[in-house]
Formats: C-alpha cells, sequence, structure tokens
C-alpha cells in the first residue's frame, strides 16, 4: 500500500485543470435500482457500471468522486477497491476523492484515515466538522493527501445547524474560517459547498479563498453553474488581492450517470459529461487558470 | 434481512435496565495493534477477540457497541457482520448499537440507512448533525430502530464548532434541543454526550429529560462517572417535573478490551465490565429505574 501520493491532491488538481481545462468531476454512485437491465442482478454490478463510466469520461473530468455508502449497502467493498485501483492504473491524471464523510476521534479517526487512504488509496476524502479540529488531523497527517470538510450543504436540512448566527458569522463562515487557517495542517484542506446556495458559495470564497472548494448540487439537484461560478469569482473578488485562489471542483452524480437508461448507458454518460464540461468552460470565461 | 426489530431499541433499553440492572455498554474496537499475541496475525481476530469480550460481559452490560472503522480498516466487514449476527444469536436480549457517525443527504442516506439496519442489523447508529434534519430521515425511517446523533462530544476538539454561542444558546444545546423535537421523527432518537464534559451533560439532560444519551468517555479517556450521574440527575431535576426520563448508556472500550494483555483477556474484561458496572450501580442509588 502506497501511503504518499505521487503529487499533492491540490498539485494534481490544479495540473489536470492545466491539462485538460476541465473543472467537472463525475460522482460514482451506484444505485442497483437504476443500474442498466443487462447489469442488474449480477454480483459485479457496481465495479462494472461505475469502470465503464469512468472509461467513457476520464478525458472530461478533473476528479472522480465514488460514494461509498452505495458500496456499503451492497456488501461491495472490494469492487470501491477495485474500482479506485482501476481509476488510478487506467488514468492516473485523474484524482480520486473518496465521499465518505467520516468525522470521529482519536484511535478511531485514525481508522477511518487508513480506511480512505490505505485500503481505498484515495487521494481525497470527504469529512464531517461537527468534532472539530482533532477529528481532522489523523486524515491530514498523510502528506499530499487531501480532505473537503463539510461546510455549506445543498440540502434544505442544512440550515437547521449551517445557518445558525454565532456572534455574527453564520456557523458555516466560521467553519470556512477554520478550514482556511487553523485546521488546514498539511495544506491540502478544501470545503464542500452546494451548488444551490450562491450567496453563501461567495461567502465562503471570500472567507477561503485559497482553499479548493467541492461543490455538488449541479445536475440532478438543479444547482446553476453560471451562478455559482459567478458566486464564486465575486467571493474571491471581496478577498485579498493577489491571494492564490484554490480549485473549484464541480460534481455531477445522477444526470451523468442515468443519462441513459439501456445499453448506450457509457455513451449517454460520456454526451452528459462532455455537455456539462462545456457549459462549466462557457461560464468561466476570463477567470485565469488555477495555480 | 429483517426490516423491523422485535421491540423497539428504547423499549429494548428499558427492558434491559429493569432486568439486568446495568447502564454499561462495552464499545467493541478491535485495534489489531493491542489484540493478544495468540490472535495477532490471524484473518479472524476482530470476530474472535470481540466475540469472546461480549460471551464474557453479556450479563454485565445494557448494549454493545462495535465501532465500524475498526473492521473497515481491517477489510472485515464480513465479521462485523458475523459479529452482531452473534450477539442476535447467543445474547438477544442486548441491543447492539452501531458506531458509524454517519451523515449524508437523500438517497446516499438511504444506503448507510440500509448498510447500518439491513446490513449489519444493527438495533441503533450513531450519526452527525452537521447536515440537519433530513440527513436522520432515512435512518429514523425504520420503525422501531434507534439513533444517537452527536451533541457534546469528549474531545478538545469538540469545542471548535458545538460551543459557539448562537443566540444565547450554544450550538450543542441547539442540537438537544432539536433532537427532544422536530428531529424525532420515530420516538427512537438520542443524544451522544461526553462523560468528559459533566456541567454539558447536564444542560443536554435538561433540555431533552426524554431522550435516551449515550455517553463515552469514562475509562481510558478519564471520565468520572460519579460527576457525570450527578450531573445527569442535576439536569433532570431541572425539566418539567414527572418527564419521562431516558436511559443513560455509559460506554466504555480500551479499559474493557485491553484490561488483560494476555490468554486472559477475555477473563480481565469481564472483570473491569464488572467493576465499572458496579461502580454505576453504586453511584446511581436512588434514581428510579427507566421507563
Amino acid at each position: 500500500l502506497s501511503l504518499a501520493a505521487p503529487m499533492s491532491f491540490t498539485t494534481a488538481l490544479a495540473r489536470r485543470w492545466q491539462e485538460a481545462d476541465t473543472r467537472l468531476c463525475v460522482g460514482l454512485d451506484p444505485d442497483p435500482a437504476r443500474l442498466p437491465a443487462a447489469l442488474r442482478g449480477r454480483a459485479d454490478a457496481p465495479f462494472a457500471f461505475c469502470a465503464a463510466i469512468v472509461d467513457a469520461t476520464a478525458d472530461l473530468v478533473c476528479a472522480f468522486k465514488p460514494q461509498i455508502a452505495f458500496f456499503s449497502a451492497q456488501r461491495a467493498e472490494d469492487q470501491l477497491e477495485d474500482l479506485i485501483a482501476h481509476i488510478h492504473r487506467a488514468h492516473p491524471q485523474v484524482p480520486v476523492i473518496l465521499d465518505a464523510k467520516r468525522g470521529d476521534i482519536g484511535s478511531t479517526a485514525e481508522h477511518y484515515a487508513r480506511e480512505a487512504f490505505e485500503r481505498y488509496a484515495a487521494d481525497a476524502v470527504t469529512l464531517s466538522p461537527y468534532l472539530g479540529g482533532d477529528s481532522l488531523a489523523p486524515f491530514l497527517a498523510y502528506p499530499g493527501r487531501g480532505a473537503f470538510v463539510l461546510c455549506r450543504t445543498s440540502n434544505p436540512g442544512g440550515d437547521d445547524l449551517q445557518m445558525l448566527d454565532a456572534g455574527g458569522q453564520r456557523v458555516f463562515e466560521r467553519i470556512a474560517h477554520l478550514a482556511a487557517t487553523r485546521w488546514n495542517l498539511n495544506g491540502e484542506l478544501g470545503l464542500v459547498v452546494g451548488a444551490t446556495y450562491p450567496a453563501e458559495l461567495a461567502r465562503v470564497r471570500a472567507i477561503a479563498p485559497q482553499l479548493p472548494l467541492l461543490v455538488p448540487g449541479v445536475g440532478a439537484q438543479g444547482g446553476d453553474i453560471q451562478a455559482l461560478l459567478q458566486a464564486e469569482a465575486s467571493g474571491a473578488a471581496q478577498a485579498e488581492p493577489g491571494a492564490r485562489r484554490g480549485a473549484v471542483v464541480i460534481n455531477s452524480s445522477r444526470a451523468i450517470l442515468y443519462a441513459g437508461g439501456g445499453e448506450d448507458y457509457a455513451a449517454a454518460a460520456r454526451a452528459a459529461a462532455q455537455r456539462t464540461r462545456d457549459e462549466i468552460r462557457h461560464c468561466q470565461v476570463g477567470r485565469p487558470p488555477a495555480t
């Protein structure tokens, strides 16, 4: 098992941006109820489906994001291992973000970090911030590995906690501040900010101009690509001039995975991914490449 | 796979209290670096170790709490399934709390709920509150299954978010209030409150007198049993008189699992569990049984 990525996660993201000019991330959520008929019932369906999507879209994406719950609910952890190994082997230039939203303390967090980075060999992982900085540290102890902390999520219930006013600053703003400063132990921390709240995305970018942002919520969840990119740019404009600007990784899962329901699912996914990548390119005219 | 527990989780906890007069929960965290020498290197070590602990302590506990990270980091999900099946078969009166601290939205949360309740057949699960009420709902859609939401945790970094003042109420108090009201869709929701902060445990109990509390942090983490039980009682005294009072489940993991380092590990664990159960009994004199 390799403990250190060949280059750091944020470096790999920036290089991918320069080489392929894409901010699209394809989420790999193999839902057994939505698989093409030809794959249903096959024991290797999660791997076979996702690997076909990966191979059909790899040149269009800056990252892949497998969602671990879809594998765990099906007793298919071995297929998730195989899938990530396949991405590293066949598409080594595309980093893998394991969407696991882990969050625990001490030795338990160390075991979750081992799961993500040693067992699955992910380049980055998503984490929950509720337990604070020391729950993130065991992940950031892996040099060069990345982590995206939940900040402002795309679901309605996200308001319950994230929008609380904590002394003139909302909780998600406080999380963004902590992630940009004290929590960012290895310089590889990023934030998850839903596409469905552009005004709040702008706030996060103003607070944390240098952090990579993972933005779910376009496609099936209805987030607007132009609105989110404008918000990101306006937030960055409020930050210190000349500040290095972190990458933006725009995730779409279902709208790409299930674009076609039949035998042509991989070709349909490729077409949907290409449309989404191109829409992002079209909306981001004038933005300089991330460094 | 059985979808409904034979009785609800909170009922099972209350019955266990009446029958066995114990609030002790033994956490099952099989750390490969701390296993007895005779088990090290054995492929079935996580199951063999935990099953021996379970059989040695079952009559002393109100619940078992396996920690999923310790199994996942070792590719031992099948052994976690076998372990929980063993508890249900050999000790059907003892409910199982799967410590997973999941938290995600929509269809992803549904898959995590399937993992916890269908694949692993847990009676309850631990969850993170950061994503709000709709991230808990897919778990509470299982009738009779329980969930403990992180509220005030026992680690130093817990302050980062949980202690923020949100309009005169700290974030953990807000979580306790939500869990006691709007979030509690199936009446089976509880809260995780660390033993290391008795004053805050008292606040949580005052806000949520009826909710079961899962209290980690005694034993290796140094929480004081007498202080936590006094805090719980003083919090309950501030609540509405006559309010039904939820169970208190006091978890100890390492101090019991690794009480003996040699061949006698199960007997040493039993002795440590008995001491802890008895200390809890001694400190709780005068408290009426939970209903």
